[in-house]
């Protein structure tokens, strides 16, 4: 925890007054009532109703709003001199939709800081000599259409708009069609040429998802790297019957095969120092009194390289196979999505350190999770900000990070976007 | 499969002009138009339609229809010189809800049947000396919420009101509130303390639900007993975290104790020549990305008889447990329905063998599946006729059962209720 003697927390204290008016405006916005957890799913009414009110920050500050071509929303603070498209420019934001039931920080943290940053460099009267964005990418935890970071993705031409119009929810609803029910036209998705050249740089300040400021006992911390990671759909398809009257030598139960997978997915991870976990099923026909007829689980596996990834999802196929037939079980593997391993480039973080020095040494971490920096690093130079989350819990409603640490981040975000777009140190080689 | 020699389908070959058109005029009732399974769950809009198709038929052959106090239908063909209430009848029938993605014969070939039954006395000029009625029990799967044999067991007062009223489907709706929305009162729910003046015997016709008579190459079976059966809700209480971040000391994932639970339910089950499943699973949050707070998994066991049905439940409660608490997630294990053994009498099943005696032996069978003919076996006498299953496929769009078989069935129930409702040999003691 931060104390009043902390560097951080003095610098850290003049956030206080931006931040915490514009953190609590969105608090109950797709919030359930019973878990306390965010449903805030891309295109559905609550994601909507936090476009609006990201539409309303910018307003406010006199930002114009652009929605690209892909749903991502982009606040633009402009030099006073600025003539044409803007070039360069210092990007930061995050994403504003959830997992389900999912925390507060994940996503919006970054964006009010980004807006708070914005907040503290005009209370000091600095102008910037390139352009600033405060950003909001649409669709990153893919919650809803079981691909993540789908506005990023498809900025960058990483994600063909065919496939990503064609995505269901678990309504049968596809993108497309989710678009059109918000008013807008998924005609238009597609990669966005202009990004390279309006992006200099894209900063993301993030919650920590693990424990590791925790352990350090630091409030702020550089990533390093992003982890590669991915999702595979595993399909088992057996044969409904009765639950009462067919001989278990008669069954081709998928629930087996799974329940196999998921403890071999554990313990093939624990032995090479990864992670994989068997969070989502869908069981049909999911009757108490009925042997299933399909079973699908969709496996999330991420390790420190891309090799080990794959050994580690191979092993864990190799298990639901051998499983899946001893019980007479088809199953179907289907890669989902995989993100390769993300390295952030030294320079950019250098410079975001160099700007922070005040701060005293900044840990640099990697992160086992994706994010919209690690998709944009193909094209542009990014960074990545994490603040302290005491308990490591992540897309849990029991997510958390101190007010305090939320006023450091911003503060510090402040510092870095102030380093970056004034002349001097930091003037942009773009 | 019968031949034109057989007597039994010589003998049944009166029944088809009957069956045939009664059977076809349900088969696209709460029919999936992609599994090809039913979906007919209590009080829904498929249940209303077939609650009117068994009004309509019983109107055809003017046989008085109630509903009782339980949702059960009763259709009355009196003796012409019945005075008063019904007593001592000869009732038959089954259900006509299904389990999710159910198959055709499960239930209401017993009810199309007993209609059939009723004609075939009709064509041949028979006049019954005790009340006839064909039966159609509420809500048999229990597939809506999670309680079966709902009308049965509240008519012999197995089943108390205010519990049955609680019970919510997946929505959240109750009992209760799925009546009002058909037009019922719930307030009704209760004891049918005329329910055993009523009825002289209750003879259930049902497709098997495995293959015994395929394996004896037999149309026809009589019940001998149905084992104990139950069903227990497996609720295991993690940590929702996210799935690449959360290290794998710091989880506690509820879906690895529940895959452990469900390996150890067959492992534990084929131990002692029973059957246990897990057929039902519900996880929270159910993202791909997020280590799930918790998974509730439903079991359904059975046995040859108790001592072995509670032993074996202990068992798997025992793995469970184990492997929770390895993971640090909390179990919790509720009995959500437990049904002892019944064994049906003697002298009504010796009295059914007697009347079937034109198609020679009968085999006499278990059945490890629950029926409503089990739940009124504790208060009146009760048989069972099992119509042969190839496959042995139940709960499935898969079971089947041939349309000869089926006019054998509607035949010998035929001449089980002439004998037992004419003046003669089969003069019910009632």
């Amino acid at each position: 925890m931060s104390t009043s003697a902390d560097p951080a927390a003095t610098h850290s204290s003049t956030a206080a007054p931006y931040f915490d008016p514009l953190w609590s405006a969105i608090l109950d916005i797709g919030r359930d009532g019973g878990t306390g957890g965010y449903r805030r799913y891309a295109w559905s009414d609550p994601d909507l109703t936090l476009r609006e009110w990201f539409r309303d920050c910018a307003a406010t500050r006199s930002m114009d709003v652009e929605e690209d071509r892909n749903g991502n929303l982009w606040a633009w603070w402009l030099p006073r001199t600025w003539l044409g498209e803007p070039k360069g420019a210092f990007v930061t934001g995050s994403h504003l939709d959830s997992v389900p039931d999912g925390g507060a920080f994940d996503g919006p943290l970054g964006i009010v800081s980004a807006f708070v940053a914005v907040d503290l460099l005009r209370s000091k009267g600095i102008e910037p000599s390139v352009p600033v964005a405060v950003v909001a990418f649409s669709d990153e935890e893919g919650a809803r259409f079981g691909v993540a970071c789908i506005g990023s993705q498809l900025s960058i031409g990483a994600l063909a708009p065919e496939r990503a119009l064609g995505l269901r929810d678990i309504d049968g609803i596809t993108v497309a069609e989710a678009m059109i029910r918000a008013g807008r036209d998924p005609r238009t998705l597609g990669r966005d040429t202009a990004l390279v050249d309006r992006v200099g740089i894209f900063v993301e300040l993030h919650i920590e998802q693990g424990r590791a400021l925790d352990v350090v006992d630091r409030p702020l911390a550089l990533a390093s790297a992003i982890w590669p990671h991915g999702r595979w759909e595993f399909d088992f398809a057996g044969e409904a019957n009765h639950a009462g009257a067919t001989r278990l030598v008669d069954r081709h139960d998928p629930m087996l095969p799974f329940a196999a997978a998921a403890i071999a997915a554990r313990s093939e991870a624990a032995a090479v120092g990864a992670v994989a976990t068997f969070g989502k099923v869908l069981v049909s026909p999911n009757g108490t009194n009925a042997i299933p007829s399909r079973v699908r689980a969709w496996l999330d596996a991420r390790a420190a390289d891309q090799p080990t990834l794959d050994a580690l999802v191979t092993r864990i196929a190799e298990h639901a196979d051998t499983h899946a037939a001893t019980e007479g079980v088809g199953v179907a593997i289907r890669t989902e999505s995989v993100t390769p391993v993300v390295d952030f480039p030294a320079e950019p973080r250098a410079r975001l350190a160099a700007a922070l020095a005040h701060l005293g040494d900044i840990p640099v971490i990697p992160t086992q999770a994706g994010h919209d920096a690690g998709i944009l690093a193909a094209v542009v130079p990014t960074a990545m900000l994490f603040v302290r989350n005491p308990s490591g819990t992540s897309h849990s409603p029991a997510e958390h990070a101190e007010t305090t640490d939320c006023h450091v981040g911003a503060a510090a975000l402040a510092d870095v976007m102030r380093a970056w777009v004034t002349t001097g140190s930091a003037q942009p080689s773009a």
